[in-house]
C-alpha cells in the first residue's frame, strides 16, 4: 500500500498539515516526542512526500524557476549549472525553461512558472523584451512570486537584480587597444538588440572620448552575438583600414578572425581583436584572444543568495553589480 | 480578488473536478453548453489555473523531468534545448536537473522528480550508475512514472530507450584511418568510465581486427572526455611512434592536438586525429578535425515522441537506435 500524507496523519493521530510541517522541519508548536513519532512512522512506512500535496498545504513548493534565453549559449549553460548546484545545496529543485530570446515565449513561460507555484523566479529576459517594457512591467507588478533579474534587466534599475558592469567591460577592452597605440579602433556591437550590448558600446565610446578619439560611426558595425555576423564584417574592417576591433563577444570575434585569416591577414599583427566572455575554446584551440571575463559562477551564486534572502524576508541590498575583468589571454 | 478553481466551481454550480476537466479539455460527460459557460466564466474572471491543484485533481502535471549529467557539456545543452522545445510544442513544461555525473545525485534527483509528480522522465544516467546497476534497476522497477533512457542506458537493453550506435561510430572513425593507410592507430578511450565509451572502443577493435591489425593495449589510452586528458597523452603517442589516433570525443582531440603542436608536430601530417561529436568550434577556429557526428536534434525529438507515446498508451517500439555519421570536416 502506498503511504499518503493523509494515511500517515491518521496513524499519528494528527492533521496532514502537522505531518507536513514536521517532515519539512518547519517551525511548529508540536512536541519533540510527537515529532519523533511522526518521523519514525514516515520512515517505517517508507513514506516519500508528495510535493504537490505539500505544495498546497505549505504554500511552498521548494522549487525555483529559471528563465533563460538560450541554454546552448555557453554563458547561460554555465549559469544554469551553477544555479542548479547552489539551489540543490539549499534544498530547492530547479524548473528550467528556455525562451529562445523571444518576448512572447518569455511572458508565456513566466506565467507558466508562476502558475506551477514556484517559490521564486530567476529571470534572464529575452533581448527583445526591452521593446515591450510596459507590458512586461505590468506583469511583474501583478506577480506575488519573488523574482531576481539575472544578467539582464528590462531597463528598470529598481528591480532586484544581479548583473555585470557591461560599460566597464567595453571601456576596459577599448582602453587596452588605445594603450597599444591603435589609431582606428572599430566596434562590432550588439547595441541594437541587447541592453548589455548597448552598455558595452557606451564603454567603447567613453574610452575613445577620454583619449581624444573621434567616434566614427562608419566603423561601428552591427552584430547579433553569432559567429556569422563576425565573419561577415571582416571585409569591411580592411576596406576601412581599421587596425583594431572590439567585438561584443568571443563568438563574433572568432568569425572576424576566421575571415581575416582567409583574406591573408595576420591577427593581431595586421588587425588586433578583443572579445568578450573569455571562452575556454580560445585557449583549447590555440587562439590567443584577449577578452573580457565575467565570473559566471559568482553571478549564479549571488543571484541564488539574493532570491533566497528575499523569499525568507531577510533585509538585503537588492541591486548587486559585479565587475568584469580583462584577460590578456 | 484572485479567482480559484473552487470559487469558479461555485459560480458555475459544478464541482472543482468538472472545472478542471473542462479547462483542460479532458473527456467528460459535461454538456457543451455547460462547457462553454465554464470557459467563459474562467475568461471573465481572468482565471489562471493553479497547476498544483490541477495536478492533484487530474493526476497529471503536464511536466516532464529531464535528468542530465552535465548541462555545460555541449552535447547535453543541445539535447536539453531540443527536448524543451519539443515538449513545449506538446504543451508540457520541463523540469531539468543536473547530476554532475554522480550516481547518488542521480538516484536522489530521480526520486525528487517522481515525488514532484512529473508525468514522465527522460533519463540520461550518470556514467558511474552502471556500477550500481542492481539498485538502479530496483528503483526503476518500483517507479509508476513512465521513463525513457536517453543516449545512455544502464546495461539493460529492454528499457524504453533512444540511443546512438556507438560501436558503429568507433568503427567508422577507425575504418577511415585504416583506409588512409596508417599502421599504428592509437585509441584514446573512455571505456573505463562510460558504457558509450566502451562501445566506441569495441568499434575500434572490430575495425582493426577486420583489417588484420593486432590490438596493441600499449597504445590504448584512458581518457575522461575532458581536454586535459587528451593533452596529457600526446607525448605518449610520439613515444610509441603512433601515426594516427581515434579520440573518444572532440574535446580530448583538442587537447591532443594542442600538445602535439607544442611539441612541433603537424596534424594531420605527422599524426592524424579523428574525434567524436563534430563540435562546430573546430570549424569556427579553423581546425580541420574529422569527427563522428551524432544528430542531437533527432535524439531529442525521438526521445520526446517515445515518452509521450508511452504516457498516452500508444503502442510503439520502445527501443530506438540512431546511426551516427562520419564527417571528414
Amino acid at each position: 500500500m502506498k503511504m499518503s500524507i493523509k494515511k500517515l496523519a491518521k496513524l499519528a493521530n494528527v492533521s496532514a498539515t502537522t505531518v507536513s510541517l514536521v517532515l519539512n522541519n518547519k517551525p511548529s508548536r508540536i512536541s519533540e516526542s510527537k515529532k519523533s513519532e511522526i518521523k519514525e512512522l514516515a520512515q517505517l512506512h517508507d513514506y516519500e512526500p508528495n510535493f504537490s500535496a505539500i505544495n498546497l498545504v505549505m504554500k511552498q513548493s521548494k522549487t525555483i524557476g529559471l528563465l533563460i534565453p538560450d541554454i546552448e549559449n555557453l554563458f547561460f549553460s554555465a549559469l544554469a549549472k551553477k544555479v542548479e548546484d547552489e539551489l540543490r545545496q539549499e534544498g530547492y529543485s530547479l524548473i528550467f525553461v528556455n525562451s529562445n530570446d523571444d518576448y512572447k515565449q518569455d511572458l508565456s513561460l513566466l506565467k507558466n512558472l508562476v502558475n506551477r507555484g514556484v517559490d521564486g523566479l530567476l529571470l534572464t529576459v529575452a533581448n527583445d523584451s526591452i521593446k515591450h517594457k510596459s507590458s512586461y512591467e505590468s506583469l511583474l507588478k501583478r506577480l506575488n512570486t519573488p523574482f531576481v533579474m539575472v544578467d539582464r534587466n528590462i531597463g528598470n534599475p529598481n528591480h532586484p537584480q544581479v548583473f555585470f558592469d557591461n560599460k566597464l567591460g567595453g571601456y576596459m577592452a577599448t582602453q587596452y587597444l588605445i594603450e597599444k597605440g591603435y589609431k582606428k579602433i572599430a566596434c562590432l556591437s550588439t547595441k541594437d538588440i541587447s541592453v548589455n550590448g548597448l552598455y558595452r558600446y557606451e564603454g567603447y565610446v567613453k574610452a575613445l572620448e577620454q583619449a581624444g578619439y573621434n567616434i566614427d560611426q562608419s566603423i561601428v558595425f552591427s552584430g547579433d552575438y553569432r559567429f556569422q555576423s563576425g565573419y561577415e564584417i571582416a571585409d569591411k574592417l580592411i576596406l576601412e583600414n581599421c587596425d583594431a576591433l572590439f567585438a561584443g563577444n568571443d563568438l563574433m570575434a572568432y568569425g572576424v578572425i576566421k575571415r581575416l585569416r582567409e583574406l591573408g591577414k595576420n591577427v593581431p599583427n595586421d588587425i588586433e581583436v578583443v572579445g568578450y566572455d573569455n571562452l575556454e575554446f580560445s585557449r583549447m584551440l590555440g587562439l590567443e584572444l584577449p577578452s573580457i571575463e565575467q565570473n559566471i559562477s559568482d553571478l549564479g551564486k549571488k543571484s541564488v543568495e539574493l532570491l533566497l534572502n528575499i523569499i525568507n524576508n531577510h533585509p538585503v541590498d537588492t541591486v548587486i553589480e559585479l565587475k568584469p575583468t580583462f584577460k590578456k589571454y
